[in-house]
């Protein structure tokens, strides 16, 4: 029987949830696992407040250093979130030799390299499973079970928040401000939406997980971000005509130019698997050279879902002796992540309704290589700006926003550009 | 730098694949993971015959002793397939205290108790990850990632030539033996598809995954075995109209009444995350009372696919120092295994085209307590015996079977039954 000694940095309904499945998998973990998890000391703001788990008193402290400081405590769990001082305790917690398991995406993707660093230096252990995607083992699927490939792309559905609010908005065809209203109503988007409408959740989540794959650092700043709060209920209405499901997608692609990391609204084929994920639901779509398509779906978030995830590294952190770290291939330490990139695009315009008009867009396209899949125009009601929908070709980035800007504002107004993965 | 020699038994398909991958991986694997895997010997039926790897003659052996007993050799990496001799050799490099990875579920499902006993009494490891679905991680999610969770239930699409024929059916309405022919032409079915029609494949594996799922050992013989010989192109046809779609499920389910293992073509929502699971790609989806619904899809054969996850399995053997087993509860030790269970049922009959044949067989299912649902009658061309689909409430197995059998021939034949899960 291993006995480990835990401390908890934080203990919100996560931390909760954790003490609660120990409690519950304790016999259970002794006799298979043949080790015993004893939580000695939790790091909280409060040790009065009323918390989902029957936790002792003594158990409980407000000093950080009481968990990070103590010699008999073998593996810190954090749960604070955010990115300060959870990051520092955690190279705090690594600098003594322990062992770190984390459900925090933003402190881990912000200062990947430095715990990294620490974690090598002090030959400790980090695990982050829960920290992307909840209950979803796509860490454990990247480092542990696909070593043997080339991951060439990867789509992921990793934030709940917006994939609830676009779910809500192509079932009902409400607006975007309804649909985060009701997410808000039922605590699937937080007062303070931002974080996750705007994409940074995302973008956290897309650095950690590309990192893995491509087996080089992709920091955060370097991904592409644009969230949903442009988007319009008229917008996913044009794309279920041409057959497309809008998703807040986290995309990953490597190709002989570069890498592309990148996170915001991208219609997909209705058919494609990821579209039929939907409501509050993460999944995760990668295709490697050896294992062909791959998806991972379930919860993302969560009490239970994200508990499951941290219990696992934790008994993956009681039964390895010696750490390892994520790969990292040496000749792509100068892999450029690209600002260009190749994607077919939806376009949306308010035309002037007169002759000339149609000629004048399609011409500053043209002019840039970009050519037109598809068009629709809709003047029901006559009025002086109608709405133009265009698919383009697959074109450059760069080329559809040169082309875009040069369109005169007194012929079209460009509402919105989605772009499209087929 | 850790140097791991490796044995093969067998080199097919999936043997040169893994060579491949292995030489293409080499240097990688150095850096990244501190191993370099030298194979050393191969046994072969016949050191002659032309391969899809460049392998030097010296490391081929027609004598399974040169890898089960050369003391130099620590790992074995098994791709025999069948049951035996893969079972014996397996046994035999286990107490030698040499580690085994295997991609083959007959030997391994039919074989477990004694393998996983001569493993754990030789301290040796054994890895299977490729043994089920292919490149698909559901063997590390079920020991390494699910550790917290009761599994609830579990519903695989396990067998890939299975469902690429339903798929064809579903798709152009051929008859099955119309679709297996295709199948084999096109060689995603065996020249004697009988171990994957008749669903021996898919119980094999099911073994495999309610064993790990369940934490305890599942007998091949004790899952229910249904093949899809059976299936018309009008039971798809009617599964359709009424919204569902049918697949060769694996299902596995626990309850406090015990445990249900079986494997027989199903009827599933259309809507159901599995329904869109389509041609040769396989599927897992499993619910646990902390994850929630999971649900793993990629490819489940094909000499790649495969290779990729025997790699991840060998650099998993290399890299931990104490093998671990899956989790057994003790307390399972007696956990029935049920051969009568709750479930709805889509039944299809020939009825005679007079009064009083309906009321007969209404009669015979509600004496049982079996109610229905959903019928419908279609005689369209006057004929003596008209197709009637019923779909029943949720019924006891049993009950539905004594209800069946009580219906006298000259009213009505039972077509075909095939079970529904919501």
């Amino acid at each position: 029987m291993k006995e480990i000694h835990v401390g908890f940095l934080g203990c919100g309904n996560i931390g909760c949830g954790v003490w609660n499945l120990l409690r519950d998998a304790e016999e259970r973990f002794e006799q298979t696992h043949g080790v015993r998890f004893a939580v000695r000391k939790i790091l909280v703001r409060d040790v009065k407040k009323e918390r989902a788990a029957q936790i002792p008193r003594e158990v409980l402290t407000t000093e950080a250093g009481e968990v990070l400081h103590d010699p008999d405590i073998g593996l810190v769990v954090e749960f604070m979130g955010g990115e300060e001082p959870a990051a520092h305790y955690m190279m705090e917690a690594l600098r003594q030799g322990k062992s770190v398991v984390t459900a925090n995406k933003m402190a881990l993707s912000l200062h990947w390299e430095e715990l990294m660093r620490e974690a090598k230096n002090h030959h400790a252990a980090i695990y982050y499973e829960a920290s992307v995607c909840g209950a979803i083992p796509i860490i454990s699927t990247l480092n542990d079970s696909l070593q043997a490939n080339r991951i060439e792309r990867m789509y992921g559905i990793v934030n709940g928040t917006t994939n609830y609010i676009l779910s809500s908005m192509s079932q009902s065809g409400v607006s975007y401000a309804d649909a985060l209203k009701e997410a808000q109503r039922l605590g699937f988007a937080e007062p303070d939406p931002t974080s996750d409408v705007e994409g940074y959740d995302a973008a956290y989540k897309l650095s950690i997980l590309a990192s893995l794959a491509f087996r080089c650092h992709i920091p955060v700043g370097s991904v592409y971000r644009e969230g949903i709060t442009r988007v319009e209920a008229s917008d996913i209405a044009f794309g279920q005509e041409m057959g497309y499901t809008l998703k807040l997608l986290a995309l990953a692609k490597q190709s002989a130019e570069g890498i592309q990391v990148r996170v915001h609204p991208t219609f997909i084929p209705r058919l494609h698997p990821l579209a039929s994920v939907s409501g509050s639901f993460n999944s995760v779509f990668l295709s490697g050279d050896a294992c062909d398509d791959m998806m991972l779906y379930g919860r993302g978030a969560g009490s239970a879902p994200t508990s499951s995830a941290v219990v696992s590294d934790m008994l993956a952190a009681a039964r390895f002796d010696s750490p390892v770290y994520p790969a990292v291939d040496a000749d792509r330490a100068n892999t450029a992540i690209l600002d260009n990139w190749e994607s077919a695009f939806y376009i949306r315009l308010s035309a002037a309704d007169r002759p000339g008009v149609l000629a004048h867009v399609a011409a500053c396209l043209g002019e840039r290589g970009v050519s037109i899949r598809y068009m629709v125009q809709r003047s029901e009601t006559p009025s002086a700006r109608v709405p133009i929908v265009l698919i383009t070709h697959k074109a450059m980035e760069k080329d559809v926003r040169a082309a875009l800007d040069a369109i005169a504002p007194e012929n079209a107004l460009v509402d919105n550009v989605i772009r499209v993965e087929e």
